[in-house]
């Protein structure tokens, strides 16, 4: 495979009709695979609107013969491209996750990210805890795209946690992929900044997926989905509408920059250490 | 003590003349003291030229009896205020390190930050290996300002490390001093975000001080030393020439920030842990 890839951020707008919005990722995916994308990224919460009351209805197992699933399922078989939509998964046992789907170009499940650090924000404008219904995941798997190419999927407030990242890096990623709904409180101030910050300290693409601002919503998300290189320069960004962000990235500038700015060959393994537990 | 402070970085122009840059240090410090700061700061190797060539040459033990280290416990002395300056430690055995010298108000050295991440960059405009002649240190312990108030410091290319500045906030830090000399090609992309990456992350202020910008030296520093507060937001800034950046910093931001957004509050000691192993 070829160091390049060419991504597509689908930055749609979520509504309160679940089917609708399970139809309108279809669309905007099978539009990205008709612009020539090879990966398309969904936002955080894509079938559901972004608020604790909604997550336990709007919820499913993610697995066949559920609504969410199966569509996305068929449609990464119909655009042969890898997907990173995000949806909840209902447990036997009754517990909500924040969860991000990845799909193989065949249709079948090729990972789940479940959200590891809960979205917490206690501000006038803004009161948010996650944690009211969901419960936290506990792992951080990379996946494989080719032989040569891992990414890391991690959700939104997880960008806060340069733990996570670097537990990603360690595991030879190229890049991070966050669907995210920041708001208009720390949107303008950390949304950018969180991706630069992640693609600078581990070297690598870090891609955010925004669901399109909706003023009449209950949490206003920010948008601006975007795509950062390793260098922390933002290489394209939308704005708060509904659309797509397309960008074609060069794996080859990771291991150029590394070379240049030898920050992940000064980690200091000798002295400290980041140990991830299994539970 | 209020949770306030005032605190003065100092830019000063570094020259080729040893007793021409210590006695420039003294009259910044001076001159800090006089607008009322509490709390000033010397710029990375602000008594040598950086560059590996003359890191020997103006280097000195972290003790009395030596030009550097009697000048600024002497200012400290009559100032009264902590300061963070930065000079280079010549062992018995030899090894250099870049150092960061920490002296209380009483003139006695409270602290030495050895550089834990050694610069190297591998571009065509600049080549730099610190590795060359000088040594890392392997500690990061932070400093008792006050009963209520620590601090860390750490020097340039550590900013890159988030390992670091996490490994300081867990030792209850308030803010993180980072003397360095950013360069041309990574100042203008790097300096200002690595500042709010850390400020954001560790949720406390950044204080980063250059060198002023000298076009006809060697190594070219980028200047524009600064102060983030806990929210990421550059609340003082240096442009590149010789000068002071004053700022009234106030610590009860930190609290309220990790009120409003719990990021720390959040991180998951039950996933994973920042070991520092002691050598």
């Amino acid at each position: 495979m070829s160091s390049k890839l060419r991504v597509t951020l689908c930055q749609m707008a979520v509504g309160k009709e679940k089917s609708a919005n399970i139809a309108k990722a279809v669309s905007m995916l099978t539009e990205a695979a008709k612009r020539g994308s090879e990966f398309a990224v969904l936002p955080e919460c894509f079938n559901c609107p972004y608020g604790t009351k909604y997550f336990d209805e709007y919820s499913e197992p993610l697995a066949a013969g559920n609504p969410t699933f199966d569509a996305i399922s068929n449609c990464a078989k119909e655009t042969k491209f890898g997907l990173s939509p995000v949806a909840f998964r209902k447990k036997k046992n009754g517990k909500l996750y924040n969860s991000s789907m990845i799909f193989a170009p065949d249709g079948t499940l090729k990972g789940v990210h479940r959200k590891v650090h809960l979205f917490r924000l206690n501000t006038e404008a803004v009161k948010f805890d996650e944690g009211e219904v969901l419960t936290a995941g506990d792992t951080a798997d990379a996946i494989t795209l080719s032989d040569d190419v891992k990414f890391g999927v991690a959700i939104c407030f997880d960008i806060r946690y340069p733990f996570l990242a670097a537990h990603y890096q360690q595991q030879g990623t190229s890049f991070l992929v966050y669907p995210g709904a920041f708001n208009m409180v720390t949107g303008p101030i950390h949304w950018k900044l969180s991706a630069q910050a992640r693609a600078v300290d581990n070297q690598q693409y870090v891609f955010l997926c925004s669901p399109a601002r909706d003023t009449s919503a209950e949490y206003v998300a920010y948008g601006h989905s975007l795509i950062a290189d390793p260098l922390g320069n933002v290489i394209a960004e939308a704005d708060e509408k509904e659309g797509f962000v397309d960008c074609d990235v060069d794996f080859a500038l990771n291991a150029t920059t590394r070379e240049r700015i030898p920050i992940l060959k000064g980690v200091r393994h000798d002295l400290y250490d980041l140990s991830w537990k299994k539970k």
